[in-house]
C-alpha cells in the first residue's frame, strides 16, 4: 500500500507521500510517489499516485509522452488549467486501463489506481483533486481542504480535527507529517523515507521539496513530540465517576 | 459497520462496542451488539459481534439454544474453559455458515462476521479472543493487549501507542473510549451509543456495564479534553526549520 496526502490551504499546497512498495510481505521497494511537473512562472503541477505499481507508472510515463486527443498531443506541460490537467491524468488512467486492465483482471490483479494532482497554472486556480481508477475525480473545497489516497484511515482522525483552510502552510505541513506518522506506526505497508512538497499560491515555482528520512532530526522530534503530548494527554484526563458506581470489591 | 474494542489487561478486561447497524445509508438502525453470559461466581463471558446482522444474531441465537456435539448440548453456560467457549463459538459460526453461507453468496452478500470474546470461567484463565468468519480465532497477549474488530483502522494509533499490559483497569476505559471517539468522528457508520464493559480478574461478577449516550457527562468532557489536547499538542509542536532553507520568498 501507500499514503498519499494533500492539503489546499489559504496559502497554497502541501503534498506528502510514503515510498513503500510491496507485492506480498516479502518484496518491499522503495519507489517514489510523487511526481513533479514545475515550468517556473509558467506552472507547478503535482501528481501522487497510489494502487497497482505497474498502472500508475503506466499512467506517469503516458503523461510524459503525451496523449493524442483529437490530433493534438496533450501533456501537462501544455493544457491550460488545472481541470484540464485532472481530465488528461482521467484520460491516460483509462487508457491504461483499456491496455492492461483486461489481462490484469485475468489474473485476478484489480485494476486499482488513484491519484492526487495539485498545481496551479499561470494565474488559474489552485486546486487539489483526487483522480479515481475510472478516470473521473473530486475536487478539495474550503469546507474539506484535504484529501487522502491509499491507507488513509489512520492518519484520518487528526486530520478531521484540525486541517482548516486557513491553517497556516507550515502548520500544514506538521499536520501531513503527524497524519503520515500516525499511519507508520500502526500500517506496515506504509514507510519511510516519505516526499514532502510545498507550493506557495501564486509563486508558479516550488517552495520546498525534500526527502525525510528515519534520520531527519525535524521530523524525529515531532514524532516523540506528538507520541509523548498523546500520552499526556490521555494520561491527564480523569477516570470516570462510573467506577464507583457498581463497583462490588 | 460496526467497531469493538477489548483490553486484556493484568487486572482484568475491557469491552467496548458501538451499536450502529446499516444497510445502506437509508436505513440506520440501533442493535446492541454486546451480548453477556453471567453467572456470578462461576463466569463471566462477553461476546461483541461485527459484520452481517443476521449471521452474527444467528450465531448468538445458536449458542443461547445450545449446540449438539457428540450427543451432548453445549453452550456457553456449560463449556469448562474460555478456550472451549471459544471453539464453541466458532463452531457456531461454522453452522450458521452451512446453513446461510451459500444462499448468501448467491445473493452476492458476503458472509464476513467475527467476535470479540472475553471473560473467565471459575478459577480458569481470564482470556480475550478474536473469532473469524472461518471459526478460528487468536488470542491476545501481553505483548498486545487489545484485540479490534469491525472499522478498526481510525481507532487503532491510540491504541499502539498507549495500551499496555500494566495499563490500569479504568485508565484502560478511557483508552477505548478515546479509540472509540476517533472512530466515531472520522466513520458515519459507527454511531452512538455505546456499550461499555469492565471484568475485574478473579471477581467472576461483572463490575460496570454501562450504555453511554449522547448526552453522558463523563464522555462528553473526554471527547472535548482530547480533542483540545490533541490541537495543543500540535499547536505547540514548532515548524519545520527547512521552511528557510529553499524558501524563494
Amino acid at each position: 500500500m501507500t499514503y498519499c496526502v494533500g492539503l489546499d490551504l489559504k496559502d497554497g499546497l502541501v503534498l506528502l507521500s510514503d515510498t513503500r512498495t510491496n507485492a506480498g510481505v516479502d518484496n518491499i521497494s522503495t519507489f517514489s510517489k510523487m511526481h513533479v511537473f514545475e515550468k517556473k512562472g509558467d506552472r507547478v503541477i503535482v501528481l501522487l499516485g497510489a494502487g497497482n505499481l505497474a498502472a500508475t507508472q503506466a499512467v506517469v510515463n503516458l503523461l510524459n509522452e503525451g496523449i493524442e486527443i483529437d490530433g493534438r498531443v496533450q501533456t501537462l506541460a501544455s493544457v491550460k488549467s488545472m481541470f484540464r490537467a485532472a481530465e488528461l491524468v482521467g484520460e491516460a488512467i483509462r487508457r491504461v486501463y483499456q491496455i492492461d486492465g483486461k489481462s490484469m483482471e485475468d489474473h485476478h490483479v484489480s485494476f486499482d489506481v488513484s491519484f492526487l494532482l495539485g498545481g496551479q497554472i499561470k494565474k488559474g486556480k489552485l486546486s487539489l483533486f483526487e483522480i479515481y481508477s475510472a478516470g473521473n475525480f473530486i475536487e478539495a473545497t474550503q469546507d474539506t481542504p484535504y484529501l487522502q489516497i491509499g491507507e488513509h484511515k489512520y492518519g484520518k482522525p487528526i486530520l478531521d480535527r484540525t486541517a482548516r483552510y486557513e491553517t497556516e502552510l507550515y502548520d500544514g505541513v506538521k499536520l501531513a507529517l503527524v497524519s503520515m506518522d500516525s499511519t507508520l506506526r500502526s500500517n506496515l505497508s506504509v514507510g519511510l523515507p516519505i516526499d514532502l512538497l510545498v507550493y506557495r499560491r501564486d509563486s508558479l515555482e516550488i517552495e520546498l521539496k525534500r526527502r525525510i528520512t528515519e534520520s531527519d532530526g525535524y521530523f524525529k522530534m515531532l514524532r516523540e513530540r506528538w507520541s509523548g503530548a498523546l500520552r499526556e494527554a490521555y494520561r491527564t484526563i480523569p477516570q470516570p465517576d462510573w467506577a464507583g458506581d457498581s463497583a462490588k470489591s
